[in-house]
């Protein structure tokens, strides 16, 4: 049991419903749902992810990689494009003895590099295609350079991909989820008339997945969707009450007439978006907004609800739940009787 | 050594120089620097600061006071306005028995809540007033309520404290000092006039330390100093040769005719002032800008110079290094012959 607040707080039966509902959308799409494990970080819940029918696990490093392989997760993904060295090839010869193993690539000079190390790995790398977040990715008509590099560089290319991140905005979800079908097809078909035959195209983000074409898309890959946070609450993917994680604090002072907690960006973050309305979400005061985080304090202003009394316990849901759940080294999980802890055992885990 | 990119790295010639000018300014003035160990919380360093002649440390939780009192430091100053419960006294009394303890109070509740837990324990607090940043703190002409109500419940008090964290902005600077000086000049005479001694009137951070009215003030707490960080070079605090932490990255991608790096918020933090010019700053390319950060993933315009070759190392400075450095178990020192692990040994104790 943590000793005193602020820690962070796992609402298992939401968890479970958000799990659920995820799997279920995606069998009845009759599409693949190989969950970004990045947001939790946690074997525990990657386990249930799989037992709900997830395809495999999505993550970003090789070091998330090793993680969950080693806790029994037999396929990853690595979808973000790397750029190999001796010492990482080896990592990832080493890992795909244990689990099928595949990884983003999104420029010939690192295909043909990745080849040059990997020789005859039994590895798959899928073409990044940047859908309109301008983050990494080719535009899509010049996945086809890529997957070609990658096969003369002896690469078994598995498809492509890409992540709608400007999905992330108010109003901005049915758009991006256009976005993302055509710019899949598109490089799906440069693929194909450079003869490289897809067999998976993948997309999908918490905001954009329930609105992606199932008819573009055969591997969908939310990450946030298991727990929610406050950028979804404000986004309107969810209503409060599918949000899984929040974090508890203590209220320490009542300087100028608001609330300040026991807890800062040190457990909340500092993710905000333009568009947010503050550092996170009280879901017991829905007008509060937190209006200042330092590291170790945030600033609640009550929105005209009385102050919560110097001593109480307030929740506050995060703005970004994966920076957040990567600040500490266990969840806690909410059962009859007390408190579990859930190791968040990939925090941290950068190259 | 760190297997492969991304990973924190110190200057140690540069850390030590900035711990020595913090040092010699404070001598200079006759005024006790008692640096703030949140933002390396490494206690390799606070030996460092102590041997140079810090009065003791500051901290921000209970955590951390156990952690550097245990590698000991035998003066702790816990800088944020706790709110006790029965655990929390224990561990405070326990520390107490360790080390000279001090903390902060802001309210005549929270004063009085901490007298009747703590009985006879031989701590001090601070009343912490507000001087324009608006986090904690009281007004300066309530610091006596707060202060008689500390002696009542039991409690000695050492003085009164600030943190002109409105510092944090350009031009900001000479008046917060100004805003600090009065503040706490005012804070002390509100003591003074209730009959309570005033023997400590501390203030000070890093962008403003150097202009403190140090015939107000009798103890400095700045903290990012030591190693100085992207929003000081922005701020014009330092210049950029006394920056003494930079996160290496390696260059992973050219999507876009960016460069994209494989550290994004989970090393660099997510934190950025309205002010900032981007998400950290690159030593080797000053005009290039952090344009967006994911967890994983910083995108990098290089604002016209050519772009850095793929699997090349680059350093990026992070705009604010508490944050950063809470994001890893150890620092990377580098030393001729290699880099020496520093462990975070704080990381992370939020309570």
């Amino acid at each position: 049991m943590p000793a005193v607040t602020p820690f962070l707080c796992v609402d298992l039966d939401r968890l479970r419903r958000n799990v659920r509902v995820a799997a279920e959308f995606a069998a009845a799409r009759q599409v693949a749902l190989r969950p970004h494990v990045k947001t939790h970080k946690s074997p525990e819940i990657a386990r249930l992810q799989l037992a709900h029918g997830a395809s495999g696990v999505t993550v970003a490093t090789i070091g998330e990689a090793e993680l969950f392989a080693r806790h029994g997760c037999e396929d990853v993904f690595i979808a973000s494009p790397l750029w190999l060295d001796e010492r990482a090839a080896a990592r990832v010869r080493e890992l795909a003895e244990k689990a099928t193993v595949a990884f983003a690539v999104d420029s010939a000079a690192g295909a043909a590099n990745a080849g040059r190390l990997l020789g005859r790995t039994p590895v798959e790398v899928l073409v990044e295609v940047d859908s309109g977040q301008h983050r990494t990715g080719v535009r899509p008509e010049e996945a086809s350079e890529v997957a070609t590099t990658a096969v003369r560089a002896g690469l078994e290319v598995r498809g492509v991909f890409t992540f709608p991140g400007h999905s992330y905005a108010p109003g901005a979800v049915e758009q991006a989820a256009r976005d993302e079908a055509a710019a899949l097809a598109a490089a799906r078909a440069s693929l194909e008339a450079a003869g490289v035959e897809v067999r998976v195209v993948s997309g999908g983000s918490t905001p954009t997945f329930q609105h992606t074409d199932t008819s573009v898309v055969t591997e969908l890959r939310p990450g946030v969707y298991v727990f929610n946070d406050a950028q979804q609450w404000e986004l309107g993917t969810v209503p409060p009450d599918r949000v899984a994680l929040c974090c508890r604090t203590t209220v320490v002072s009542h300087s100028g007439g608001r609330a300040v907690l026991d807890a800062g960006s040190k457990l909340l973050g500092a993710d905000r978006a333009p568009w947010a309305t503050g550092h996170g979400r009280l879901p017991a005061y829905p007008d509060a907004r937190v209006v200042l985080v330092a590291e170790n304090r945030a600033v609640v202003d009550l929105g005209g609800a009385p102050l919560p009394r110097l001593g109480s316990q307030v929740d506050v849901v995060p703005n970004h739940v994966c920076t957040s759940v990567n600040l500490v080294d266990d969840l806690w999980v909410e059962e009859a009787g007390g408190l579990r802890p859930w190791p968040v055992a990939a925090r941290g885990l950068n190259c």
